[in-house]
């Protein structure tokens, strides 16, 4: 078990500004009104400062699905049992959740890993990763969620994923995560990152009523008077009030920018990771793009926070990655739509003063 | 030259709720927490209600694109000169345009009309569908923008356009358009068919400043006091400040709805269309859906009026169906999710009440 995280922000570079403005030169010249394309041209723009290139690539895609246990559901916040979360993970295996269906739509690996599942998986679970501390977190409404050496150890783990990932070939992850009751770690995080009040950033969850959902603000005020994690120590947040597939993604977040990898986030719970990323190492907020904006009222919050504006709004909160799959087609029509998409010059269309160049163009 | 306009609201046969509402149950048995899917549940079950099935299917996939040109642009209205339209068309031909890469993305089919093009178009024609009238509309400051019979005309070879398609096997039918001038027409529509000041529904085009804008909407109320066309005669309100894409792409909702095909919406100019379409046999609303909010100010105005609204956001204002192509992937993934996720019951997966059900089901 490692003791103290060893990735900082001067592990991570900021994104190349001179492929991030050749790029824009040439969203410029693309036979359309200029910035007619909104943030389209800025995703790919974003890449090609990512993947330091005139041509930026989206060919190999994956998606990080996280699993784990919460302990804090004995405080009855989720309307599942916890036992839904290891039968939904046999689920992913067998490709009948939602997050299977939407990947093989756009053609996207999916990893399922076991952060911290608390119970035994049903049927084949060779393709399945495990990388467990525990079966799951502490109630942290008694004291914190896990040892503070459990999250140094999955937040190291997550970016050694990254890193096989890159080798691999990857030019996006997209990350979810499964786990009954994590909407409260994610609130609980949000809350302190934000510095906001448990009962604005806390919702509703799986589904649960208007009287569950504030009593589950109140076991995040409980969990967070009972932990004090303090935004300044982000791996101490993770400890006090998070939880396995949390860090697993905060770790994957920080490897994939470290391995200029462009990161899809989901919903609320991976946008928490974000956040605690974020705080970790900030750089890794140029390697980010939001997907859709969850029902989840801390969702919008947290990304703002972090500078991003979600693109989709399907009233979706499903997590598995689910929204950020769905954006995938988008990261590439964007992509495509900048290498592809003729000149003025090329095609020989006026431009807006109306001068048609009509000049051979030789590549 | 046909006189009347031969289809209404009793040529479209509602969707069928039986199967909305089959869709709707199985919906509720996919493992994933009650409407946690959102909106893409909405779309799913809406298709399966247009195609009268349990397992809707979005295999063949169309984008019409129709172009023309607009006698307005005399009046300044552009940012743009007229010989753009002709010059994109080319683009189109040639597959460089926006509209190409993004359909290439979408695995769809895109048909290129002239519906009324000023100019000849540069290079290869042979896949441009000539379905014209005029070359382009009247300058309508001064008098209606197309003769009666030139409406009922063009909406009569838009019918039969979607006719065509239905009958290669059409799934799908995304609807854009591409004409200088034509976000003058599409406003002059949106304020008389929703009755709103012309200087609300009106915006910056492909980029004029706002003393253009305003010019504009001037222009607009110009049209309207000079043509005074009626709401409750959407045939009237084409001929007297439409367009001829605009025409055709009325006719061409109305064929798909008739044809029981899905039409999906692009931006403001598309919109305006469907707003004439509507009025014209109510009951094609039932097989529209909208896909991106475009940054045009009257476009969010129509969708609402509609009962429709967007899902992508992303500042996008170029036509060409664009966003209506962009959205495809994720109608996919609706239709996909709907046909391949596992029941709770399939999965062995506890419902909210936490009931495991291992019964082995055969199909």
């Amino acid at each position: 078990m490692r003791v103290s995280f060893s990735l900082s922000n001067d592990d991570i570079e900021s994104v190349s500004q001179s492929h991030v403005e050749a790029a824009r030169q040439r969203q410029s010249l693309l036979t359309k009104p200029a910035r007619s394309l909104g943030r389209l041209e800025d995703i790919a723009c974003q890449i090609a400062g990512i993947q330091r290139t005139d041509t930026p690539r989206v060919d190999k895609k994956w998606v990080v699905v996280a699993a784990a246990d919460h302990g804090v559901v004995d405080e009855g916040v989720s309307a599942f049992p916890q036992a839904v979360t290891a039968q939904m993970v046999a689920n992913f295996l067998n490709g009948g959740a939602a997050v299977s269906a939407l990947a093989r739509q756009a053609g996207a690996t999916v990893k399922i890993i076991d952060a911290g599942v608390a119970n035994p998986i049903p049927g084949d679970t060779s393709d399945f990763v495990e990388l467990k501390l525990a079966n799951g977190t502490q109630n942290f409404t008694f004291g914190p969620a896990m040892p503070r050496g459990h999250a140094v150890e999955i937040l190291e783990r997550g970016v050694e994923l990254s890193v096989k990932l890159s080798k691999e070939g990857a030019d996006l992850i997209a990350i979810g995560e499964m786990g009954i009751g994590n909407t409260t770690a994610a609130s609980a995080i949000t809350a302190v990152m934000l510095d906001e009040s448990p009962k604005t950033v806390t919702g509703h969850g799986t589904g649960i009523d208007e009287v569950t959902r504030l009593k589950k603000a109140h076991v995040v005020s409980r969990a967070i008077s009972v932990n004090q994690p303090d935004a300044g120590d982000p791996v101490g947040v993770l400890a006090g009030v998070g939880g396995y597939e949390i860090g697993l993604l905060t770790g994957v977040i920080l490897g994939a920018a470290r391995a200029k990898i462009l990161i899809v986030l989901d919903g609320f719970i991976s946008t928490s990771a974000a956040l605690l990323a974020a705080a970790i190492a900030p750089t890794v907020k140029q390697y980010m793009i939001a997907s859709h904006k969850s029902v989840e009222p801390g969702h919008v919050l947290a990304l703002a926070h972090l500078g991003l504006t979600p693109a989709i709004d399907l009233d979706m909160r499903l997590g598995e990655a689910s929204g950020a799959v769905l954006y995938i087609p988008i990261v590439e029509s964007a992509v495509r739509l900048h290498n592809e998409m003729a000149t003025f010059e090329e095609a020989a269309v006026s431009d807006k003063e109306g001068a048609v160049n009509t000049e051979s163009v030789t590549h």
